[in-house]
């Protein structure tokens, strides 16, 4: 039977790290509760969780239900077992961050919000990794900013430069929803369409299935998304790793793999949907003809 | 101050729209609560009201807090002070229907699925909306299987279908929140993203608003939408056409009215977003370069 | 062997189609002229005849060669076995040409550049089809304006209104070599990248045979091309019909049919390229992720 | 007056580029005369040189008016006055043929057609560009193979590579007349639209307008084209980097610059198109709303 967090859901984010176990992270706060209408984007602030606990809280449950072994606390303060440090444009700022955190004694994870060129000084990944491990990060990885496959590039390069290094650490990657090929180094945040056009780029929870398994098999163990990810994507990548984690999240209780719940369905061309080459070979359709495919990110 | 329902919330659906309101629907239940974990595609079976009310009571408040001045119930049974017949692929059917819900002696709205080509049997829209008025409908219209452009060129058909009989009514419309311009007969559900892949095509917060503006100058008094429709694009209805109706919903409390939220923004390219014409204008990308514009429906 | 015009090429082009015949048409003079430097856009002046009269001779070859039967001569002159009358917005003035010119005692062909929508004044293609016969006209069709799929759809148009009318004549195509489904009433020329920017829209060999074999299919008997289509898009036509026609065009003997001619290619990927199902679903990339699908037209 | 080759016309390559002179190469032989009936694809064998010479002299004339300084002898045979080594893949076997003729005293030009990813073994475009040099060759480049914004691209590796080592040399271009960012080492060979469904990536005369003027920022000096390539091409070379070369080409009697024979059109509409800020800006549309805007390589 399908239980939030599966077996061991008492063990510290580290301690699963260090054992084996894939992490299944979080999604989207500020977008989705933005969108239900509790955030205001610009500010971007999370007074919703004053103002409005029950709506956070349903996004909460949802993303338990979907699968997510750890809830990343909306107000972006450290949670018990760990302290994360996140968002950080600059190699620098994120160093400065871990060696205060490492104080606390417990395990420090660094994200930062780069893509594979870099941070805006020109840190590579691999140099940002690095550093980062050296200032004593125990898990290192990128988070926002960038959409699955450019996340997964620049994790990519990341590991290759801890590998030169000689260095070790968990891996954790945390993408956009959203489909960014045609970002700059700034990220999805100078694509025009941020943040009231980026509905054609959001992802499908077959794009999502597809970056978990990428993301598995380049040695990323904790997997999650970032702004865009909705319950059904973080559902997605708890899905495709569910032979590895050998159990299912809540939430498939409500989805079929594969599209498999279609197979009942009164038309014939929709229950030949109901199968996995449909849906992983789909290229599917914007229905905006007069709309590119890429922009030209502003800066 | 943005009260829900605004003044005189309690009158009956005709009652307000004989007075010359606009009344706004709600949006989009079971493809919402799917991808928020609590409905199986395929089925579309509302057993969430049972198993997890507190998910189905949340998006209803979101609903309110948008500017819906109706809750259709879940469930898709009558309201109190309204009898609604929908999703009627031919006009024979829907006729029916109208027939035995007039005898509740309550004013009865009905909405067929159609688009611009017509009924399955090739009635179309003009003569459809002729056949529902005879029969007794007091409000007729579209709702669900096609996108917010196609969906207003029924209503155009229909409309002129009316005035060349002679007939009135009030007119209603409930589009997806897709954008299906390549959609047959049948509608989206034909289209090979359905329902998995349907991402590229959800339409903006723009695009609702062009919607509203559109529906009102042609008449259209009950706007509202169906699958794809989020809570933020209902609050697009309510916010393009508060200056008809003189009030904002509850839920622009946290949006900034074309933008003007990113005024603030530290990026200037981002800070020159924050205007209606940039919104307006902006034609967005999908990020998806492998993909098509278009699909072939399947039947 | 392949024959220039093939047996029976000193027939006059009625006497051909009342035969049964099929009539290859020639292709594009002054936009292919332009490319090759000895037309001035915008003027579209046929000068290059008297000043250039190889440049000029050399594309008339190219199109024999290809496979055309008929020389529309360059300068739009009469031609000794028949009147045609073509490029005409409006019925009227069409149905006053093929009445001067029946006067000749010659057969005459009349084609309007038109689209599904009908004329400038709204006269159906059904109609127009009709007025032109009953003028006296003994072939109609369109020329130029359209693409090959919008083309067909108003020849469709065009024969459907002579069945009604109980009428008869021979069908004649002569589509642009650019693909325009979003296209308005005027034609190509309202569109945004008219006349320097059409390059994306340019139609494949496959695409003209697929034409070809349609137009061949509604019944269309006399099929060419207009503005945009190359030697090789008419030899296309030739090739797709060489069955029903018993021969190939000349400049067959420079091309394999449906790619034939990579079967030797020293990279396998490029040999699986030499086969019929491989070109006829090809869905060619643009190369072009910043530019859109279709435009809207400038009137 | 314009004048085929301007002043100068009987320097030889080396000596015109060693006095600051531009080179305007000259394009496509074997694509273009391909699609005029004359050549077949995949085996790509030059024999209409003896079977069809007119053809052959035809297209040459028409680069000769659009403004080609050289023309590159159909058959790749060598030039009276230099010696040309080109399309090579392999830096290694592209350094042989330069030591080879760099016997003849001949002053040597040795182009690979490789994109900014380098050779099928890996060395980059820098190390190429310096390995050509040091075994003799005076002009090193590119062409064939990629589209113009990559091969400039590759240029821009070349010249820091030769800059780093201290090396100095012409810089020579000549890139495809289509657009493939989407390439991969082998170029545009390895794009499932090779060679026959290539129509829709053939750039507009302003994207080539664009590609010289910044192949002449980036320094250099011979620029021409290759496969794709077609007279007009040629000629926007000729016309972008008139006011450096102090002449137009004969073709250009038949081109206003940057559409201005467009303003004396009878539609207004198609009059405002008739200036440099309309073309430079468009983005033309594919009108081919079911295919891609790129492809996924083969190899």
């Amino acid at each position: 039977m399908a239980q939030a967090g599966g077996p061991g859901a008492k063990k510290g984010i580290l301690e699963r790290l260090d054992s084996g176990e894939v992490v299944v992270g979080d999604g989207s706060f500020l977008i989705t509760l933005e969108k239900r209408g509790y955030v205001k984007a610009g500010l971007w602030t999370p007074e919703a969780v004053v103002d409005h606990p029950d709506a956070v809280r349903q996004l909460h449950i949802e993303f338990l239900r979907a699968g997510s072994n750890v809830m990343q606390t909306f107000t972006f303060a450290a949670s018990e077992d760990n302290m994360e440090s996140k968002y950080f444009e600059h190699a620098e700022e994120a160093i400065w961050a871990v060696e205060v955190l490492k104080q606390s004694g417990k395990p420090v994870a660094a994200t930062m919000c780069i893509g594979p060129d870099g941070d805006m000084r020109g840190v590579t990944p691999g140099e940002c990794a690095v550093k980062l491990v050296k200032a004593g990060a125990a898990i290192v990885g990128v988070n926002c900013r960038f959409g699955p496959s450019t996340s997964l590039k620049t994790m990519r390069l990341m590991k290759e430069g801890l590998r030169t290094a000689g260095l070790k650490a968990h891996l954790m990657v945390q993408s956009l929803g959203f489909h960014t090929p045609d970002c700059g180094k700034g990220g999805f945040v100078d694509l025009p369409e941020y943040p009231f056009g980026l509905e054609p780029r959001v992802a499908t929870r077959w794009d999502i299935q597809k970056y978990a398994r990428e993301a598995y098999n380049l040695g990323v163990r904790y997997i999650g998304g970032c702004c865009g990810f909705e319950p059904y994507h973080i559902r997605a990548i708890a899905e495709e790793l569910a032979p590895e984690r050998g159990f299912l999240p809540p939430a498939s209780d409500k989805h079929g793999s594969w599209g498999s719940s279609l197979n009942m369905h009164t038309k014939p061309w929709i229950r030949a949907r109901a199968r996995r080459e449909y849906w992983e070979n789909l290229l599917p359709a914007s229905g905006r003809p007069f709309c590119p495919s890429l922009s030209q990110p502003d800066a």
